[in-house]
């Protein structure tokens, strides 16, 4: 089955277009998008890649893509309202028989090894989703304050979250539900057992300024 | 009220006493520890440092502590069976009317800013947990799989946890349980509500190989 890669660049950072939002933000000279997207191209150099981005900043990707050469074939169109319309604009552009990675531009910390263990598995059991388990206790606040939650079987989820195309697409035709955070719940809704695998604790996916401080150190 | 603090260093690593534990290794020429604890003497030189260490790791200890200079009164205790045993071992040694800060040795890069807002919280509120909200997608799992769970309410939970002496004092009087993996779960059991302060993200507690090579980068 061919691999498919919709990266989520919909952000508009926090200053709603008053500054660049992260994942173009330069780390050693090199646009974040552009550092997540190589790691994918080093998994699969031919790899059908679909980069969905907020038409506000068409002109600063147009400006990375004049200095960066993305694969044959790769496609760009525009972001919805929230992740999943963004997602389902993404998805429109895949055909079918294929693997659909769905990924955060804004984690280009996530390894070749997991990317390829996680589509590796998708391939098999249709699904795959990167999880980790919590090492830090954990606690649930209410009214009256807070309460220890056992972390045992508790897993944080990260991306790249792969599935097969006629998954995907059937779980997108759902109307969209303010639960659909990430599409492992989408495609939970129609039935699917969401399959989980080990993800990497240092696949950040950088949202604040200590976030992009941190990565810049570590990538 | 005067500051006080227990270094939770007991650990001995995970191939049992034939490496030496992280809290040991060093960073830039100096260990895990010493990193840590220059820290909490940024926010107080005058501080009384309690520090548990495994009886095994004596030499290993001794030979860092003849390169380094610690504040005067400084006192070294062996650990117990369960991080609740060595923690009660150090509070042995802690007079009356202080503030007990209880921070695991191997968290170097707890910020000086964050210690003293924990430090002043406690001494408001008799105790103060510091707490990062969750920015992953949370999955429970089960026998059938996994659900997805509302990560909204939930807080991951660090050190340094900081106590009026005599709450917990007092809460240290009470028998083992294997839920007591935190101090806030021990004192909690008293009836004493936990209070939470935002903790710092990049608080990162070195358990692994991949965050001992991540504190190296961010130190």
């Amino acid at each position: 089955m061919k691999n498919a890669l919709i990266i989520v660049a919909g952000g508009i950072g926090k200053r709603m277009g008053t500054t660049i939002p992260k994942q173009f933000l330069r780390i050693h000279d090199k646009p974040v998008i552009i550092h997540t997207i190589e790691k994918f191209l080093l998994f699969d150099p031919k790899i059908k890649l679909i980069i969905v981005i907020n038409p506000d900043f068409k002109k600063v990707w147009d400006n990375i893509i004049n200095q960066y050469s993305l694969p044959a074939g790769y496609e760009v169109i525009s972001g919805g309202d929230k992740r999943f319309h963004s997602v389902k604009n993404g998805l429109s552009l895949i055909e079918e028989n294929c693997l659909v990675g769905i990924h955060d531009a804004v984690r280009p910390l996530v390894s070749v090894e997991s990317i390829f263990k996680i589509y590796s598995h998708a391939a098999v059991h249709g699904n795959a989703v990167p999880a980790i388990t919590v090492k830090e206790s954990v606690r649930e606040i209410n009214n009256s304050g807070s309460k220890i939650v056992d972390r045992t079987s508790l897993r944080l989820i990260q991306t790249p979250q792969v599935f097969r195309s006629d998954i995907l697409k059937k779980a997108y035709e759902q109307e969209y539900k303010d639960e659909f955070t990430d599409d492992a719940n989408v495609v939970e809704k129609t039935g699917i057992i969401i399959h989980l695998v080990p993800g990497d604790p240092y696949n950040i996916k950088i949202t604040g300024k200590e976030d992009f401080d941190a990565v810049k150190k570590l990538i």
